[in-house]
C-alpha cells in the first residue's frame, strides 16, 4: 500500500444482532478453532465503497442472505449488516481527509469458532486497487480454460446443493488465477469441460455486448454464482432500451460479439482486449458502455 | 469438552523453516487479510496423537508437502513441522498428566496475509472426540448421496488442477455431513453422479472387506483424496496376508461386501452397520479387523 493510505477499517459484528465494535487492524481476531480458517466453511461479499457510500447495498445484502441459507448458517441479520457498513464507510471516508481513494468493503460470516458454535461476523474496509475507466476500456489479456468439473442436474445433484452460495471456498479460483498470470494472461473465462458452455471468470461475471443492443451473460445454474454488478448493469443498460438476458454460449460467441465484459464489484467492468490470443478490438461505444457500467456499478 | 480436559496446544511456525513458538489458545492469531479465511486458500492436515507420540507423521508430511506443490506454496520445511509437532505433542502429553487421552493434532499452512505475502503456519492439539473400539465394532448409520458434480479427466481437466490438493475448502463436505445428520445418519458416502463410482465419505476414506481375504479401496482419482490410513490399513493387511488393491465400484458393492469400513486419523475405522437403510451385519472378524486396523492408524 502506498504511503499515506488509510489504515483498514474493521467492524466485529455481534452475530444475532445487536453491537458493532472497530477491531484495531494490527490485532488478529480470529482464533484457531474458528470454521471460517479450519474448513473454509461461511460465507462472504465484496463490495465497493466509493464517493462516501456503499454501492449495491441491497443485491449484496440478498445474495448474502441467500448464501446464508443454503449453508444452514444462522440468518444475518441484515439491517445490522447495512448499518455497520454505513458506519465503516464514514469512518472510511473521513480516514480519507478529503481524497476519493475507493474502499472494498468484505464481510465475513462464518459457522464460528468449535468451542463456541457462535457464528463469527465481521466486516473490514481496505482500500481498493484502482484500474481507471481508460485501462478499463483499454482491456484484459484473458485465456479461456475447462473448470475442469461439471455440476449435475436434477436427480444427480448432491441433495445438499451448496453450489449457489458465496463461500469462503476459492481456493480453485486462486489456483485459476496464479495459473492465467503464469501464461501471461490478466484473468481467466471458465468453461464446463463437457459442453463448452462459458460459465464465468475467476473473480468476476461476464457480459457479452451483441449487435442490435443486445446484452448477453451466461446463465446462472451449474455452479454459476450470480453476479450483483451484473444485475445492476443489466437493470441500468435496461432503462436506456439494451435488450439483456442469460443465455447459453460458447467461447466462440464471445469471439463473435462485438465486445466483451468482465464484471466485479470493485474492479468494476473491464473490456475483453484479447481472448486467447485473439484480438478483440475496442468498438466504437466503449467508453459509453464503460460510462453506463459504471453508473450501475457505482449507484 | 468435559471439565478438566487440557487446553489446546498451539505452535506457530515461522513458514520458512526457523523457530516455532507457543500461542495462547485463548487468543486469537489470524488477521483479516490472510487468504486462509478470505479465500480458503491453504492446504491442512489432521493427525492422530496418541500415547505420547504423533502416528503416521511420515505419511502426513508427504501429503502435505504435495497438497502445498499443487497450490504453489511455498515447500513447507518437513523437518520443522515434524519437530514442532513432536514437541506439542510432548506438552499434550505433559498436560494429560498420566492420563492417556487422545489428540487432534491439525497443520494449517495458508498463502499468508494479503498485506505481507508470507504464508501463515501453526499447528494445534486438541482433545479428540474418542470413540472407542466397541462402539466403531458396533458401527455407523450411512447414506450414499450423489457428490454433485464430475471431475473431468486428460484434456478437459483444469489446468491448474488443484484436486488432490488437502486444502482448506471443505464447505460442501461440512454441507454433507449436515445433511447426513438431518436425514437420522451418522455419515455420507459420496458417489459420482454420472457413474455411481464410491468415491469417499465426507471427512473418510472408505475400505471394502471382499471374500477370500480382500481389501478394497476406491481409486484416488476423480477429486477422491489419497487417504493417510488407508495406506498405513493397507501396508500393516498386506504383511498379514491380506490382498489389497484399488478398484471402482458402486454402492451395491458395498452391501454385498462382508464389511464396510469408514477410515480417518483421528476416528480411526468404523465399521457401516446400516447403508441407505439395509443392515451390514457385523461378520466374525470385526473386532480381529478392528485391533488391526487401529495398529496401522496409530502407529
Amino acid at each position: 500500500m502506498p504511503f499515506g493510505s488509510p489504515a483498514p477499517v474493521i467492524y466485529i459484528l455481534e452475530p444475532y444482532g445487536g453491537s458493532a465494535r472497530t477491531q484495531n487492524p494490527n490485532l488478529p481476531h480470529i482464533f484457531f478453532d474458528d470454521s471460517g480458517i479450519t474448513r473454509g466453511d461461511g460465507v462472504f461479499e465484496t463490495l465497493l465503497v466509493t464517493d462516501g457510500h456503499v454501492a449495491n447495498l441491497e443485491r449484496h445484502a440478498e445474495r448474502f442472505v441467500r448464501s446464508a441459507k443454503k449453508l444452514d448458517l444462522p440468518t444475518p441479520d441484515v439491517e445490522q449488516w447495512k448499518a455497520a457498513s454505513r458506519q465503516a464507510a464514514e469512518d472510511w471516508t473521513a480516514a480519507c481527509r478529503g481524497e476519493r481513494i475507493d474502499g472494498r468493503l468484505g464481510w465475513s460470516y462464518t459457522r464460528g469458532r468449535a468451542k463456541t458454535g457462535i457464528p463469527t461476523a465481521w466486516l473490514t474496509i481496505q482500500e481498493a486497487t484502482v484500474m481507471d475507466r481508460a485501462t478499463r476500456v483499454r482491456g484484459l489479456r484473458v485465456l479461456s480454460a475447462s473448470r475442469g468439473y461439471t455440476m449435475a442436474t436434477g436427480a444427480d445433484a448432491a441433495p445438499w446443493r451448496t453450489e449457489a452460495a458465496k463461500t469462503l471456498d476459492y481456493a480453485e479460483n486462486m489456483a485459476a488465477l496464479r495459473w492465467a498470470r503464469a501464461n501471461n494472461a490478466d484473468d481467466v473465462i471458465l468453461t464446463d469441460p463437457g459442453t463448452g458452455r462459458v460459465l464465468e471468470a475467476a473473480t468476476a461475471s461476464i457480459i457479452a455486448v451483441r449487435r442490435g443492443g443486445k446484452l448477453r451473460t451466461p446463465k446462472p445454474v451449474g455452479g454459476v454464482l450470480q453476479g450483483t454488478g451484473q444485475l445492476a448493469i443489466f437493470e441500468e443498460a435496461e432503462k436506456h432500451g439494451w435488450n439483456c438476458r442469460a443465455k447459453d454460449f460458447n467461447v466462440d460467441y464471445l469471439q463473435r460479439s462485438e465486445s466483451v465484459w468482465l464484471v466485479s464489484s470493485v474492479r468494476r467492468a473491464v473490456r475483453v482486449a484479447q481472448l486467447n490470443g485473439k484480438k478483440l478490438p475496442a468498438p466504437a461505444n466503449a467508453t459509453e458502455l464503460a460510462e453506463m457500467f459504471d453508473r450501475a456499478l457505482e449507484k
